[in-house]
């Protein structure tokens, strides 16, 4: 069994490692608070003392952090894993971060004979609990089969897109159609109950046609509960976005409403709505259009 | 059986009116333009010279007009309906137009003893041959149980909503909702193509988590092969975000996508492609992303 390396022992990363330490996995693990190493430890992982220490007891490092920045810290900076690899070690970065940041770490480690995946997640922090994450990868066929026996631990619906980076852009992609499908199921159902309809009934009735999502089935639902409790909170999903957006600029694509739901969340968070979950965009409406 | 007229012969009321000859209902036809008037004449339909007098022959007057203005002209103008009616009679309005239009007429029949019912359908022009039309109603439990036989023969997917104007409510956040979500799916996937992945691995993917929908299964694959002919005309679209803003404004709810979004389809009409399919969005921005 090979050797794992897990940094990052966030609301994501804790259940997946310790997913793995219950498969029979030795982990050897890092985060920059000691509460989650310690708790991990005692579960029979092995605790290091920087990124660097990680890669030199593993043959699989796997990184779960908030965004881009750490990610390139963790991976490229002193004390990184570049410093502590060596040849025939797998880089899987499973955190949502920007494609271009994804490309410039797989050539740092491919210089170094190491190959890496980004592998994305979905489905939040009871899918990392529960073991069923939807898994989005990007890397060599080669890299993806090695990797695929500790993602079969991790997630459920895994799918190998593409080349480096194509995970990170599926990511972006779904983190682009899930915001804007729920700012439309909230224009939609706040019309509705603006003009005295019962947003229900046209939940309904709409979910019957072409304008059928599981955003309007669960968010839309969300919406007309006023269940603004996360789920997954606004201010990840603007950071989402702002990856998406950030990568079309690159390319000089102009995405337009996600530019305009993204300055939404802005908006959300400025108003202390930040830790709400995303259909909270409905609020936000309302509130916008003279509500409570 | 209840004698029908029916007034606006076009692409979606032309094969509307001939199911319900072909079902045994004795039918009166009137449209501005001769043609159709004719074709039907020929299959056992009357034609009369103007809406009065359709209303004069009929128990039940079905509208299937291009817009608001059309509607109100039809109903309330010189020889419209309301100067044929008698206690009783009831009038289906199944054309797509403003809430607060539908109101005015309903009122204005009320005051003649008729009856109103608002009944947008979406399905489209093969919805209306197969008799297989999604059919959005407002307006009394009574009415809707009459005019329930001949919907049946009109549609399938027949839904109640509530009082005057709920149909019409309806149809306008069923056109919010699809028209965002092709946006979505038009700024994701080509959000994957420009970053050079491939936007079917990625439409198959998204289909598995929370971004599916029956907009992304068929609309996303109209944009992955470039199907732009219509399907569902951009300068109808327009037409009916048209009448969701103007719902909005009368509400005081500012619809911010939807509004970005029927700009976008303007642009798109300016440049030629009006008569294009509502997916055609992507085509839009691949145009202003510097693509062909």
């Amino acid at each position: 069994m090979e050797r794992i390396g897990f940094i990052g022992l966030g609301i994501m990363g804790k259940p997946m490692a310790r997913n793995l330490i219950n498969a029979g996995y030795p982990l050897v693990v890092h985060n920059r608070s000691q509460g989650a190493v310690k708790e991990l430890a005692g579960e029979g992982a092995m605790a290091a003392g920087s990124p660097k220490e990680v890669a030199e007891q593993s043959d699989v490092v796997i990184t779960m952090l908030p965004d881009s920045p750490e990610v390139h810290q963790v991976a490229l900076g002193t004390k990184g894993i570049v410093e502590g690899t060596r040849p025939g070690m797998l880089f899987v970065d499973m955190s949502t971060i920007a494609p271009a940041v994804t490309r410039e770490v797989y050539a740092a480690l491919k210089a170094v004979e190491v190959q890496s995946l980004d592998a994305p997640v979905s489905g939040g922090e009871v899918g990392a609990k529960q073991g069923s994450l939807s898994i989005m990868v990007g890397g060599e066929t080669e890299a993806f089969e090695r990797a695929m026996p500790i993602f079969k631990i991790l997630g459920k619906n895994i799918v190998h897109i593409g080349d480096v980076g194509a995970g990170q852009v599926t990511k972006a992609c779904n983190q682009i159609v899930v915001g804007l499908t729920i700012q439309a199921v909230a224009e939609a159902l706040m019309l509705a109950k603006r003009s005295g309809v019962d947003p229900a009934r046209v939940r309904e009735a709409l979910l019957g046609g072409f304008a059928q999502s599981r955003i309007l089935e669960l968010h839309g639902q969300r919406i007309i509960d006023s269940a603004f409790e996360p789920g997954f909170r606004i201010r990840l999903h603007r950071k989402d976005l702002g990856i998406a957006l950030q990568t079309g600029r690159d390319l000089s694509l102009p995405l337009m409403s996600t530019a305009q739901v993204a300055e939404l969340m802005n908006a959300l968070i400025a108003r202390g709505g930040g830790d709400l979950d995303h259909s909270a965009l409905a609020l936000l409406l309302d509130q916008m259009g003279g509500g409570e």
